[in-house]
């Protein structure tokens, strides 16, 4: 079995199936997947993270990914809403207070919540400002994955006065929130990344996870190194999902070429080096985002106690599985094309979709300066600060 | 200007303009491009590579690859169009006989024909059968690109008695014909490369350019090199596209990254070495096609003294500048996102038309070939036969 | 610190400054490095991989190839004899009996032997007839690394009456041995790959370990791995060594661009960019050469239970890790200059010892095949055959 | 024949196949290659691009060029040698007066005079002070190719009144230089490009080409796109030869891999892509060589009337082949091993040479800042500023 490398949890099977019978046809159509998100929900997978004392299944990172993996192989959407929910419950745990975890994380376990995300950090459109003893949204914000659809939805917006951020959470149903019908993209069509708007959206004080005033202890700065690696994960699982549907065509449609003296495209040299090439790419992003997570668990394990420059490890070693890893995927979505030939750039096969959800997912952040972050560590020594990107 | 070494004409810019305004609206579509076709009618283009002698504009090779280049650098799909005219033009003029020539050739010119494809020599289902002094077709073709609103066809159909091929010229409108609607492919959307059905589709005894029985000539097989050329000449011309797209979004909407230090993304030192090696990557290609269209003039201009050897080196350089060609295309395009950033993902600019034309178009036949026909050269002297392939 | 992740023992500290501080003076006289081979030997490292009852260390696989990573850094010679010593200490424990492992094994701990290699086993040229209840060797053997200076060496020889081969240990010193000084090398110079010379030399029934009627256990098969493991392991090794040398010239040595604009190398972006780059490049391999230290060690521990796919599955994955290393190790010992510049290219620094050790020792085995047996993995989840190369 | 894109002419066979003989051995002994410059002199090469009317042959670039790369594919020292000859006597045409040229160039072709080369502008140690109506030198000078055995050079000093550099032409044998022997590099071993000491040495007023007070015209400063151009057409020469090499050895010496199933190391399908990969990587390195001096040739036939921009043209034209012949002479100097296998690291071989040769020149000037001014080219036209590097 080519995926044994995933550690995919044997009772995804019905999962995996399932959206990978219409995630072509969901490609095209582009929208929300508001089936596929049902069955996920049911299959117990959005309270994984969420520690047990909090009613989740208190996995660690290792499984988690695992999860996202698989799940992006087939899908890199739906793995993306799901890493995504992971993301936002993780937020809650860090920046919330015991009683804030309590209220949101417990009923995300018992109801099967699904959490929107509304924080990307370079968009500073949505305003927040005091009102009473909470505050007041108004503005928008872009690229808000999974908020169509969501419950609950963490939210970053801009406090003027202080010229800093405040992080809150509120119910996607609140008054005042529109979520636009404007995520069309190329690929990763079905994350519901849309803008949202904000009219006079009233945030209750104790509905705030982060105040402008708040200085982040450097394991609550984990969320970034967390963030990241769900973008490791969902490209090396692209990478693989790719890799898996060249190696099915290639085996049961593609056709030897007429000068190759072989009976068989998989008897074809050319084509056994290709699928060679293809899977040491892959297993190399694969090996390195094995090595960052286990030192995200490292890192989370120590809690509290974790140091800056601990911090600072874990978002080196993400930086160097993030290149490996959108390399892999844009490389072997890609490559696959020599292998499948001519007759499978059929639309209605959207092979391309990979290379498309790889190509519009890598883009979330620059990987120039993943690489100087790197750098400067090989060169230097010097370890990359904490930011919102890593 | 980026596109000098195009060698643009300049009485194509308003057609340029018109093509690329609706190209990416168009690459969403898919479909025929009739008021598009009917414009490159108009500005002259259709007879540009028949003989004088036939009413033609006689231009040369490196010519006619320029506006070949320069419309596919703006929608691959209608330089694919264009390109094939001059290779079904081609044909005839080069598998006729002087009254085939006069008789089809020369109504080219006047009365601006379009010529479709229905030769892919990979499919067989295509049967003729000798009926009277001429023959009859049943069965059918694919890729037929052009062949859906074209005046005229060159066809291929495979003789079970002697177990080779005819070429004939038949109408499109010939009783029995059906152009299906089955081209939806992820990229080339627009080449119109159907399958095409034969009923009972008689073909006159002065319509086969080329018998069973036939032996083409060296100088008759430049075709497959002249179908090559084509091939190279579309995919320099996209890589050419999509860099010149990569720099306008990078010069007017890409922004610069947070921690870059610099005010405009066009002064990030990562991008700037990025487009020198986009623009390398270009350059190579393109001067490997100038030299590949040099010599297939050269050899052209030698007619029918062309002997065996003289042609294989038109295949053999067509093979080289093919892999850089390829190579190119599918780099450009992937890495201008790259630049141009996850805004640029919006479906409605269809950013990815160049990546997904490139890649639909380099699947024609394998580079994995062309690599092995310049390496039996570069190592043993061997230079490559003549096949329907180069 | 670099060079965390070889995880270097912290007692070789001395060793290496020892050994780093003559090897770009011993890459150019080349020859017999005894001083250094007596100073690995004083550190206690040749019977690192010994069982503890036959008197040795009993280190596992990950200690034992950290120490050769360790040493390849510094000097990739002399770890390729330490690897080779590991090597052959195992092929007896493997294929020997106890009472042979207790003659060969326990002196190599007590009296700190160094084993040669005389096993290459496509050079067919050495001849082993029967004589007596023993053997007698005739002809040569070639690459027989670690041989000269040493005290014992493995032997295989080809049995013409069988079509077979035989392993034995006989002592380097015996009657009608002779190590000519042939190897004169462009890398790896001090690896003392000579060509060894028997004549008539007598081989007692109980120095054979394995005659030709041997049937090898999957788990003595391991052999091959341990092998392939060494080279992955020097490469890996070369790479971080160049890339720690590449780092401490561009610090202390290299001079910024002239239009560079800023004041110190390690300012230059393009160079971050190179570092990180190598780092990505050098991780990626260690990574997977990691992945299959873990495999080859879990199916050592499994001993003589082991089956043919659990040990086809550690040949794969070392040929994976092999893939990577053997690029890396290229790579980096060529990339390293664009960092270093015109004024490291002087003869006394050697710095291109680091290219001409990678790329003389990575052509061992060619890495097509290696690349084709991941191929038909990847595409037909075929395990490769256990054979000498993997 | 696989060098038929050198255009290799005729007379130079003998030339070449004497370099040929030896150049192994000399690459290994370093050193002055007196003799081979004498065959060179002898075949009436030292004056090809001196006009005819001062006594030269007025060779285009094209021809010079042709000539660097047929000596460098054989032997890169030697064609450095003679390229530099070319630049220095096209220095004094460039900078010279009528009276100038008449004086020293002449004699160059009459007399057979090899020129050196003391103009480092990045080395700044030697000064030039006024004295009477000349100047005196001192200080020291490296990198001076070929001044070992001269008998004119060309040197700059540093004007320390000014802040500005003087180029003067000098009689090698003059009192108070000497040539050290400190040129002991891993690469380019005979280009004798050593440290030049000067102790009060006089310059008469009719020695200076240019004093601080020069404006050089765009013409003039076509100087440094010549000593790009040279380096251009040494690395594609680098790359041509060692291609050529790899050719002989596989086909000659090298033994097909046990499992690949072939007879013949030519026949396996790996080796046969791997020369089509190393053939396409030198063409297209070629070809874009030849642009260049197509760019060049044309901008020197401008003469005084060269603008600005036409000049910078050429330099851009320059450096875009040189990002394609540095990395085609690294790629396939390296990637030859992988075909001629391990048999072929035997020093005595030196088949590495090709490799320390490409290594060590490639790093003359950064190609970082090549590829920068290619890309700012690529995304915002702005071409190239005349400098001493191109």
């Amino acid at each position: 079995m080519k995926l044994d490398d995933l550690h995919q949890p044997p009772d995804l099977t019905h999962l995996l199936a399932e959206l990978a019978s219409t995630a072509a046809q969901r490609d095209q159509q582009g929208g929300h997947a508001a089936h596929q998100k049902a069955a996920i929900a049911r299959a117990g997978l959005l309270p994984l993270v969420i520690p047990t004392q909090y009613g989740g299944a208190g996995a660690g990172w290792a499984d988690a990914f695992a999860v996202v993996r698989a799940i992006a192989a087939v899908d890199s959407s739906l793995g993306h809403l799901l890493a995504f929910q992971y993301l936002q419950t993780t937020t809650v745990y860090l920046y919330g207070s015991d009683a804030q975890r309590e209220r949101f994380l417990r009923p995300t376990a018992e109801l099967g919540w699904w959490w929107g995300n509304a924080v990307n950090p370079l968009d500073h459109r949505l305003r927040a400002q005091r009102s009473g003893s909470g505050w007041v949204l108004d503005g928008e914000k872009g690229f808000c994955s999974g908020t169509l659809g969501s419950n609950m939805m963490v939210v970053s917006g801009h406090d003027e006065a202080s010229g800093k951020s405040i992080v809150a959470v509120v119910p996607t149903a609140r008054y005042g929130i529109t979520v636009r019908d404007d995520w069309h993209p190329i690929g990763q069509r079905q994350t519901d990344s849309a803008t949202v708007q904000f009219r006079h959206v009233q945030v209750a004080e104790d509905e705030v996870l982060a105040g402008p005033e708040n200085v982040f202890t450097p394991y609550q700065t984990l969320r970034s190194c967390v963030a990241q690696n769900v973008l490791v994960n969902l490209y090396t699982g692209i990478a693989a999902g790719a890799l898996d549907e060249a190696r099915k065509v290639t085996l049961h449609a593609s056709r030897p070429w007429l000068t190759s003296g072989v009976e068989r495209a998989a008897d074809d040299p050319y084509q056994i080096q290709r699928f060679g090439e293809m899977r040491v790419q892959w297993l190399a992003a694969d090996a390195l985002a094995a090595r960052a997570i286990q030192r995200l668990d490292r890192a989370w394990r120590k809690g509290v106690s974790l140091t800056a420059d601990e911090r600072a490890e874990v978002s080196l070693a993400t930086a160097e599985a993030k290149v490996a890893a959108h390399r892999a995927a844009l490389f072997i979505s890609q490559e696959m094309f020599e292998a499948t030939g001519a007759r499978s750039t059929k639309a209605a096969l959207a092979l391309d979709r990979f290379w498309r959800n790889a190509r519009t997912h890598t883009l979330h952040d620059p990987l120039d300066y993943k690489l100087r972050a790197i750098g400067r560590y090989a060169l230097e020594g010097i370890l990359p600060d904490a930011t919102v990107y890593g």
